[in-house]
């Protein structure tokens, strides 16, 4: 993968996850793309980045350039990835993968048609342990799913002077929690149970009506001073979620962004009909398995106790804590060998275009059940 | 509390709980009643208590007995209340308080019109740190209720060979995981939050159509063995709730007896508008308080560290775990002083046949709406 | 066992914890001798205990009682106990056994003539995963003990206004922490390991050389209020202590009661050829046990996944948590069944008072090795 | 740090640590140096840096180079940094750092004369977690140290038949467990304390005297298999130690490489005199703070909530764990601020030469003091 030239659109705190991972797994990064040409150039150069393209377009025209990384705000994924698709380049591109599902159908649409490697940004996948429930799972040593429960909660946005873009729906999407963090467990269920929910009994809740947007620019997961307007926010503080799948499953999902004191508390829990087994973000190195006639087991993350998904994504020994910025580099160490390759592997378990497709279908049936109080079946779902 | 004589109604598991609870308080049990005379014979030798009684009139005959403890199947509680009210004296009832909200309606005004004690067992409200958090939720510290997530996880059921009277309608009534475990969930954390869930949206899941019933007895917590024949089960194996309270906080709950690994994992996980906290009874003993601009707390259970209500509760100092017995030993404790103050005391915390009541309509509300695959509101909400 | 009569020999809480322990198990309590018969009689009222005795003859001359628990102060132990045993009652004597091991050499040697029976108070063998691991150690399933090591972290003496009367050498004996809850630890892993200690390197630590006395009187827990005078301490807040055991395994004790924020955290950790295990009183509902080529397992208490010692000593099944009143219910359930019996039962598991005296010598032994700097070794070790 | 470049010796598992970190950060690697000229032009190819040196004088003659990072086997550190410094370059190196305090003294004199950067491999020390406790000492917040436990347990040399080149004397010195992993420990815990042990009292054990070599390599953490010979071992599987501090605080470490399930426990628990901190390896991103009149708290690792140190050495926001890899990247990224800075800056945090001189004195001692089986005095402890 060294010889796999990257550009990196977005030079906010993912970006720089991107360009980090990128320049420990040895790709060579030609240069990032700024959300305007002298914010590119500054960051290029806080970053150590060779370069900053004044456009898409001069970005695209770089033909050290094979792989382009998209990590700007969501308005901006579909036309980004479109002409990335249309200039013939791979695309590694953020979640969620655009703003609607009409988006996401001609994004996959085209990214079939290109036979270019185009892979949506789940990483939480890439946590070994996740990637080995997938393999017990898939090897039935679970049994069928019957119920499943989970959550994604944090704290960043419980207060009415927290501000982000995501807030407003013509920047983020009509919806929030789900959108930006729920879809996140959905994608990892979906990868580690290897079903889509069939159907979907949605409610959405803002508890913080108004919000003091500040007049200057936010980071996310920063706190603004200085003046403030007051906004009337429609997007979900919170989301609380029933799931039906195909076999008969069950499902139960929350999404908060407002829960004191959990900061990424990504939390999944399968009861399945031969064994259980739970995972918790915060402990991301225990797998917790449960059997009713024997003891339950933690698995602490070693590659030597772990099945070939796991052991894969494994970049340490045992005994030497693996974390975010890991997943990363499993995840992206995993794409770039199938842009070598020429197309997806065998074994390849990063989230396709189809899976991000499927995210969006997910989110437009949450906000159809919501807004009516009833059951909603999710095209797509398996 | 030891001029206060009792009777014991159901000689199994939960009865033998109830026997020894009031052994250790020093209340003097006069007799048991046995599912048959015979049987109520044999156990009141085995368990040691000097008499049993061969009909419920010959108990209620017995001037030494003050108080009743109804610990039958549920299909008995209605008939043995009204006569034990009747009859002018105090009661302690099991969970669920009868087969349909009709009749808890019934027990409620019998109640009420007779002014005696009447409790209904949901008994993890005396964990001291419950007791905390309701103080704490009481007094503001919380904040709001924003949202509520929480389980309550068996796997005692979770294979076909598993077999208890609950499992079939017309013994334990038409839910299962709900009004055995849910209600315990339900009633705990209306204790805690101080409201009561407004609207349900449901849905009840039977994983395990047929199951194998033993053609002899089988004790709560047991395995059978030999003989059986195949039963059709319409009860629910778990359940996936979604609640919507007064002030606009929302809840999701799941039930399940199928869930292996999972002996009696009830949790509940608050997010206040102010701070967040949870607890699990697999670690009764720690109360999570979460903060978003300060290090999360764990609270040890300590009287020297908690509010006059968890403190009430505490039967030991810090350092020496509680657990399950100790629950009943504060709950039967503060009820029989409140039978010798003649009246329920001002800040007496035991579930009243209200609450027993509301978790009635609770299932009412949730056999609606997983029939209709709506919300339904819930009368008796707050 | 319920025509057994006991009378409990201290009123304060450890005395209490006596009292209703047996209530519990329906055992009649005959009476209870106070510090004083002033304060006998008003504890026996507040206890609801029909008779305050007012002396010891007076209690050793009453022939309802046929056991007596010992739970007066530790340098009361010895005179109490050779009274008992010479009036030919069963003795449960609270711990340490004496001020010495001479005394305890001279009790044991009684217990041994009487053939009464003579057990310590010695109750944490008796949560069930503790007996659990005893069983799993005996059964070989762990291998050869290798490395233990271990702790009883307390902070109830952490502050210089803390005071109890254990400080002071000449009632509590000159040691402390090694004393009152260090000898918890060398019994409990003792019982576990079926080895005791041979040689011990200790290190004693007096961090808080001068307290504040209160001029009235302390229970144990709680704090005083009011006039104080300055006391010089000479006795152990901490120990710091090495182990060699006798097929050359090793271990490692501390002992604290400055330790904020632990309020009774004895753990201990044993790696053996085969495997390890751990366990904390924390979380005495769960047994870790740790293998080298398989997960790791959490053994969660429950009967049916128990070897007969863990499941004899479990009063609830799995999913109804156990605690500290729970060890005693199970520790004088056998002790009782022997009693019935006249002899020790052949697997049964209480500590006897060669255990007893086992931990007087190793006091000693802490004492001689703290003095000199060396290894000492320790009579009775094996 | 981008203008600086680096070159690394050994190839092995921490050479490809300190490789992948360097790439993450951007700092230019121009070659690395094997074992042998073929085995690092094998590497090389396969790690994708530009060049292997053909020995250690090649890459000193190699202008690019300005830091050196030494990992090889113990043995060849003093000769390799002798030279380095003789060299005029910075150097990282592994740890131990020596053989022999002796050799470490010369070091530590080289280094002081060079006036170069010089640091040693304690990366444990930027766990942000154990940054903040750093803070958070010095700043008072725990009072004076009184007593500090801890262990770091593996299980990588549980069995007869593991091998490494550790085991064996004359490779990596007359220690192991202390050697390898314990000084880890101590010097973690001095950087928390700011002490150094002034004493040590000692035990070594070998659980396995006798081992099964396999007769071709072995790298560390994998397993071997084909033919082998025995070898006798007297290397330490375990140790037992005592400490005793300068301002009579007490403590207590053990170390293990044959705990089954225990991968890599490295664990700490401070007792103050004000507060308490306790933090484990297996859970790097939860700080536990100990109170006595207060719930104690669990502060989850977030920049926003943590002293300068701890911030400092956070690459994350709150709720993306850290891990072992993240360590090594606020590690070096201090050192080579240092080293563009041309001195050590006042702030820096990572471990000295005479931290690792320390470290070295400190094994002395271990080991003298377990050959007489007395206590030790540590020159250079304060």
């Amino acid at each position: 993968m060294r010889d796999i030239g990257a550009a990196v659109i977005g030079t906010g705190f993912i970006g720089s996850v991107h360009l980090n991972t990128l320049r420990r797994l040895g790709v060579p990064v030609a240069g990032v793309l700024g959300s305007s040409p002298s914010r590119g150039a500054e960051r290029a150069k806080a970053l150590g980045v060779p370069r900053a393209y004044g456009s898409l377009d001069e970005l695209l025209a770089d033909p050290a350039v094979q792989v382009v990384h998209v990590t700007s705000p969501n308005v901006a994924h579909y036309p980004q990835v479109k002409a990335i698709l249309g200039a013939g380049k791979h695309v590694i591109c953020e979640k969620p993968l655009s703003m609607t599902s009409a988006q996401s159908a001609d994004m996959l649409a085209l990214a079939r048609a290109s036979g270019k490697i185009a892979a949506v940004c789940y990483n939480t996948r890439f946590y070994p342990l996740n990637q080995h429930a997938h393999g017990m799972m898939s090897a039935g040593e679970l049994g069928d799913l019957r119920l499943i429960t989970g959550q994604f909660h944090q704290d960043w946005l419980a207060k009415e002077t927290d501000w982000n873009w995501r807030l407003e729906a013509d920047e983020g999407g009509p919806l929030r929690s789900v959108s930006d963090i729920g879809t996140h467990w959905v994608d990892l269920t979906n990868f580690i149970t290897g079903q889509k929910p069939v159907a979907v009994m949605a409610e959405l809740a803002t508890f913080i009506p108004e919000r003091q947007k500040p007049l200057g620019p936010v980071e996310t997961f920063t706190t603004a001073t200085g003046a403030t307007e007051t906004r009337k926010i429609a997007t979900d503080d919170a989301a609380t979620i029933l799931l039906r799948y195909g076999n008969g499953g069950r499902g139960v999902l929350t999404t908060s962004q407002i829960s004191h004191g959990r900061r990424g508390l990504l939390t999944w829990d399968i009861s399945g009909s031969k064994a259980s087994a739970a995972w918790s973000a915060e402990a991301p190195e225990n797998l917790w398995i449960g059997h009713r006639e024997a003891p339950n087991q933690i698995l602490l993350r070693d590659p030597s106790l772990m099945n070939p998904f796991g052991a894969a994504a494994s970049g340490m020994p045992g005994g030497h804590p693996e974390g975010f910025a890991d997943t990363w580099a499993a995840f992206f160490s995993q794409v770039y060998a199938d842009v070598a390759r020429g197309s997806r592997g065998p074994q390849s378990t990063w989230a396709s275009f189809e899976d991000g497709h499927y995210e969006m279908l997910f989110c437009d049936a949450v906000l159809e059940s919501a807004a009516q109080g009833t059951w909603v079946n999710i095209a797509g779902g398996n």
